[in-house]
């Protein structure tokens, strides 16, 4: 019975999208899962490629009529499990709508598909002197509209901000089928209620996003100077990257490593970084760069540190590769969950101790890196196979609720997804999520658009 | 039958909250008006100055209960009317909740309540290096919950954003008395759906904000570097500060002011300002305001403006003063109607060509400054008496169309209040306008919140 309904909405999304539609096993199987290692009950009943927001439409308007839910999906890279697609739903991919349809250097703004590349949008922006702030670690494989779901953050957000405020306006279809667009080509507006934010961050819930008017700016102007820097503990570090902050300084981007991390890095480059307590890097850019580098790195010594300092483009590459190693050097030693938990500035060193409490109460080891400008960190569980260990979970559980209690959140820049719907409510309230379901309700009152995600 | 119901509400009021509610008559006749000049059709039935939290919950539990419309108004500085309370209704001031009830300097925030005036917070922040960016030209006088509910803008926009950007998180009284808290004390946080972006602008229609945690910026360091440029016509002004912007310089402040404002802030000051076409003043703030500026000066030069250039605050205030008294110029000659429409900088050069048209066709001048950095108009008309003529209805419609037709939007900061209720169809479509509709519903399903504003 369930099996001819979803046979039958293939046939129909066939009928009116043609080759766009597919129920090809290595596609259907491939929308099962995403970055974050979950994996669906089962493969979906078909995988449209939209290619205009006509398709977009077409395909909702009968999903909506059949009341089959609808994934939208772009590359695939979320790390909440917020794309996947289970038994008998339809995958909605706008992987394909990938153009850039307008960018006016003079309004600083662009016009743009949903499925462009981060980097890709990037790469024709920078020989204007433009650039879409919003970096992503993912930048060079997520799409514009994934990077705008999930309001994603990044290592530059205490400077530059989230997505959310490189957002003008968007195109979305709504789970009927109908056209909504919202927002503006202005810096400012204030015409009815701000649409627009409310829909970034909302993981496919309330609408599938077809376009977007983004909000550029000028590159950074002149060389950046880039500082790399070891201490003998986290705390340490913590303390130091809290009183470059404190002192009105504004790094571009500052990431801290702690010690199991920074051991994990070491064996995976193969050099000798046992020793190491931890890791900051720090880099300032703009006109006053190399003032604020020298400040910063007086402040590191002060606190024990010993920092590199370079404006040597190569040189920075090599104290930025630490950093960016860390993730094929937990993926080289099991699965992982990475976790995503935000909290006040002033209680980074505080989250570190939870941390490293929960780490010898489990008996397990939990590499963390942080956003350290922003409080964002991302507390990695490694384990065996594919399914996540109860005291994985166990472990989790306490580190969110650590989290909670340092005045932080659930997820600074992942999303809920499926992943953490499951705390949702200590951090919100059953009230605040109940009118949460009642927003949603309104753009989707049959529930097709992402159900069993987030709420 | 009416009047029993009102007078049973002020009993049931003053019940409960005994001297926080006013039937003073000068008080209910205050609050039937604001800066917009608009004037509701009669006294209110009550005014509550709320002392506390459970104040505005009580008033909210009574008014839900009865169906009685409430107001929620801050200092009553708003310029579209949002928070006029007409016959019958409760006026809910937060005026008298102005606490401050946390700084952090640490973690760069603060926690206030709704009735602290903008520059009241800001004097307490100074001297910890720190500040509250958004500035709305009214920042004397507004209060920071009026900011938020009117997503306030103002002159630093461009380069320090809307007050939407500085608001990590909000307490608001739901329209049955429950209290929400939504948002973060953290940079990032993308758990749920954006409520604290939804709420802010909203205009007092989804609830009553009764604390905020604002963002926090390091206050700009060194001294400013202050502009001030004749130019013989607008065009060329607004010309002039396109290519500062496209050249990728980022004022702190661009202000544009045209010919009939230029005269009349002349006639006002005793200044032969006649044979100046328009004025342009810029303000470059942060490490690089002096090289900045020099560069602006160069491209005013380039196009044929006469510039003045200093970074000695005295002077500078001498070339703000010419801006700043463009409101007392226009009070001074009559009941002022200001409008305040907003588009793609890029068009600010074609806005004020069809302002110049109206102007001619009408018969009428509108003299008019902008917010040049982000392409925000205020186009005011001067006329006789507290009613606005229908001729200048007329022109304001005619400018209200052009803007929309250059891709702007009707209102960039004041909000739409009752002053554009009726173009706000024009711009969101009525598909859209039905969801907001929707939307409100949600939070007040029996339509209490400011009955008659915006939709």
């Amino acid at each position: 019975m369930v099996s001819n309904v979803v046979s039958s909405i293939e046939v129909q999304l066939r009928d009116a999208l043609g080759d766009r539609v597919s129920a090809a096993p290595e596609l259907l199987e491939s929308a099962r899962t995403d970055r974050s290692g979950q994996v669906s009950d089962g493969p979906p009943a078909a995988f449209v490629s939209a290619r205009s927001i006509a398709d977009v439409q077409t395909t909702l308007r009968i999903a909506n009529e059949h009341r089959i839910p609808v994934v939208p999906r772009g590359a695939g890279t979320g790390l909440a499990g917020g794309a996947i697609a289970g038994r008998g739903e339809i995958v909605l991919s706008t992987l394909e709508m990938n153009r850039i349809l307008e960018v006016n250097a003079d309004d600083e703004l662009a016009v743009v598909e949903p499925g462009i590349i981060n980097d890709d949008l990037n790469r024709v922006l920078a020989p204007r002197g433009l650039w879409f702030a919003p970096d992503p670690a993912s930048k060079a494989i997520s799409t514009i509209g994934g990077n705008i779901a999930t309001n994603a953050g990044g290592l530059l957000c205490a400077k530059y901000g989230v997505t959310r405020e490189s957002v003008l306006g968007l195109k979305v279809v709504r789970a009927d089928g109908r056209l909504l667009t919202l927002g503006h080509r202005t810096v400012k507006g204030v015409t009815g209620l701000d649409l627009t934010a409310l829909m970034i961050g909302s993981e496919g819930t309330l609408g599938v996003i077809v376009e977007a008017t983004l909000k550029l700016r000028a590159l950074p102007s002149g060389a950046a100077s880039t500082i790399g820097a070891y201490f003998d503990t986290v705390e340490q570090a913590a303390r130091a990257s809290a009183v470059i902050t404190a002192s009105r300084l504004r790094p571009a981007a500052m990431e801290l490593i702690g010690q199991s991390a920074l051991r994990g890095i070491g064996d995976y480059l193969g050099q000798d970084l046992g020793d190491r307590g931890s890791y900051l890097l720090v880099q300032m850019d703009g006109a006053a760069a190399a003032a604020e580098a020298d400040a910063a790195v007086a402040i590191i010594r002060s606190l024990g540190g010993d920092a590199e300092l370079s404006s040597d483009p190569e040189i920075a590459e090599r104290l930025f590769a630490i950093r960016r190693s860390f993730h094929p050097a937990m993926s080289a030693r099991g699965t992982v969950l990475i976790e995503d938990v935000a909290v006040p500035r002033s209680q980074l060193p505080a989250m570190f101790q939870a941390i490293g409490e929960i780490e010898r109460r489990y008996g397990m080891t939990i590499p963390t890196v942080a956003h350290a400008g922003d409080g964002n960190l991302h507390p990695n569980f490694i384990f065996e196979g594919s399914e996540v260990p109860p005291e994985v979970w166990a472990a989790a559980d306490e580190l969110f609720l650590a989290c909670l209690r340092l005045g932080g959140t659930l997820t600074g820049e992942h999303g809920v997804g499926l992943l953490k719907k499951r705390w949702l409510g200590d951090e919100l309230g059953e009230e605040q999520l109940e009118l949460q379901r009642q927003i949603k309700g309104v753009f989707d009152p049959h529930g097709i658009l992402n159900p069993g995600k987030v709420f």
